[in-house]
């Protein structure tokens, strides 16, 4: 499948993944699509320079980009400590309680909390580009509004696509306006930050808002027909991100975790302020329903609630506490049954597709 | 666009329209599609059957079905009284008190509620049903889980395909091992009644469900390349209810509501318990608002709620009171910008078709 931006990007699908594993990245770009490494859990540069050589020497000369979390504001001279300071010792009673209540295993001592907030901050954003562009990569794609202005610019002196999500046409038209290549529409039914309009509105919406500016369609895809379905609607290419977390190249580092997504149907997940403080869709578990419960202390804003539980879910995911153990995904959940190689992903999508084609073809008389 | 259904039944396209209106209904099938006609409203068995008279003599001896309202339980002996006496007085003082804030007059003595509750009560459906079997329908479909196994058994002995309504693949096949002939897959993004799956997800679940049962797709669809995006993932056809509400045919009686449907964008209805005491899409409006508050009171269970606030209803619509004014309306309320008639919708779906078809066979090198 062809369109205008898979020709521009060189990639024989136009099908873009986006993950935070390289394995992952890697294996899409090697499929045929176009592998988008998730930077967000890269505090240290080391780390991330360590992972884009592994995934520079595996995509087998394809392109592939990066994916950061980088608000469009400036917060001048904030701390992670002064943030810290804002968070209300109610919730963080309440935090404790929760996890007591499961028989949550503390972090040994000195260990490391393996999720931290801190990707979400601007300056640690930048640093992952000072590493990022030393890379050939092709694609630059920002998950919280349209990337700073000098940002945009420096991608684009070095021939970087910028990609921004959007979860409405006003969104959309606003990420236009600050001259990025790509807006993703990033419908309801999707894994993580997620508006509340649905795939099948949303994506022709951002297409009209934005043209001749191409739009990918994220949400709700895992199938062939659902790429089918999302490219008849005006999109240049699909956003996935959900249909990897079970591949065989995912390192989940939980198999308790890998067995919920699998058992998993449409109907479980939730689109909750638990994780982050905005709302996005992941797993329902009892510890977004904790969150979720009118007669609980509520979530914090946007950073403050990450803040708040980067450690729990460091511990619940250690200890893999299957009541409160969950993860960002989207609705396809439902039929994410079977653990398969990126490849075997690629092949269904691609065989899907040409059939769906063909249906829709004998539907049209053609 | 022509699919097995769709020839089963021999209409042209196959797009059934969904309206209260029986000028709607009626031009829908000389269109060429499928048009359904909401029973709900019909409390006097009288109405219905002269609508369905006027319906009959102006389709053209196209075909055309019936939507009825039918519990699948039924609950015996219990009246309209004994269910208005269920009502907590609190909520019928919220009630008054949220009307007197926005100062909605009274209706005059005597002066009748013209939406009844009445309509969802089992035995009011099967006066409708010994209406309609006096006339040729051929698609019988109920909005609320399958109808009881006697009217199944008497719709088939007449010819009358059956039809349900589903969120999920579960309703689906339920709804398919009670013996009905067509699942209409509602997903969150439609008006009415509708779960939290989108169609992007639940189509597809819904197909596989129950294969080789025909299902139609509903929610989010109001334009040609929508049309041919729900028939790619696997659908018969596509059931289509919102994008009527503002042609020219329809009877909305408020000139101001349709001005707000005109007006609204896609991120303006909600999925809210208001109006029935089930989720159901409408306009969002500081009626909506007021039950969805937090520190209201609630909306009560079906039918209590519907019961509870059909007079209110009825007098926010007759004095046309603005900001409480709404609707069930799905998200493609956010493409219903003007008016047009039922003919030169069924010309740009059938246009709009056609194009997406070209656009996807180019991405698909065809």
């Amino acid at each position: 499948m062809q369109t205008e931006l898979s020709k521009k990007l060189g990639i024989e699908h136009a099908v873009f993944g986006f993950t935070p594993f390289p394995a992952v990245a890697a294996a899409i770009s090697r499929a045929g699509g176009f592998g988008v490494l998730g930077a967000v859990r890269y505090t240290a540069p080391d780390e991330l320079k360590r992972d884009l050589d592994w995934l520079h020497e595996h995509t087998e000369g394809q392109p592939y980009g990066l994916d950061v979390v980088m608000p469009a504001k400036k917060v001048e001279g904030v701390s992670e400590a002064d943030v810290e300071a804002m968070i209300p010792e109610g919730h963080r009673q309440f935090v404790r309680d929760t996890l007591a209540k499961h028989g949550v295993p503390e972090l040994a001592e000195g260990e490391a909390s393996g999720w931290r907030i801190t990707g979400w901050m601007e300056q640690v954003a930048r640093n992952q580009l000072d590493v990022a562009f030393d890379y050939p990569i092709k694609l630059l794609a920002n998950a919280l509004g349209s990337p700073p202005a000098d940002v945009i610019a420096r991608a684009h002196d070095q021939g970087v696509l910028v990609a921004a999500l959007a979860g409405s046409a006003r969104h959309a038209r606003k990420h236009a306006e600050a001259g990025i290549d790509i807006v993703v529409a990033q419908g309801y039914e999707a894994g993580g930050h997620t508006g509340d309009i649905a795939s099948m509105v949303l994506t022709p919406e951002a297409v009209e808002a934005v043209a001749p500016l191409p739009v990918l369609a994220a949400g709700g895809i895992g199938s062939g027909q659902q790429v089918a379905a999302a490219l008849t609607l005006g999109a240049q290419g699909v956003w996935l991100g959900s249909v990897w977390l079970t591949t065989t190249e995912a390192d989940m580092h939980s198999p308790a975790l890998t067995r919920k997504l699998l058992a998993a149907g449409s109907g479980d997940t939730v689109r909750s302020r638990a994780l982050t403080g905005k709302p996005a869709r992941q797993l329902r578990t009892e510890w977004t329903d904790a969150w979720d419960d009118p007669s609980g202390p509520g979530t914090l804003p946007m950073p403050l609630q990450g803040l708040l539980v980067a450690e729990a879910v460091s511990r619940i995911q250690k200890y893999e506490v299957e009541p409160l153990l969950g993860t960002p995904v989207g609705q396809i959940v439902g039929r994410m049954n079977e653990e398969r190689s990126v490849q075997a992903v690629f092949d269904e999508l691609t065989s899907g597709f040409e059939k769906a084609i063909d249906r829709i073809n004998r539907i049209a008389g053609r």
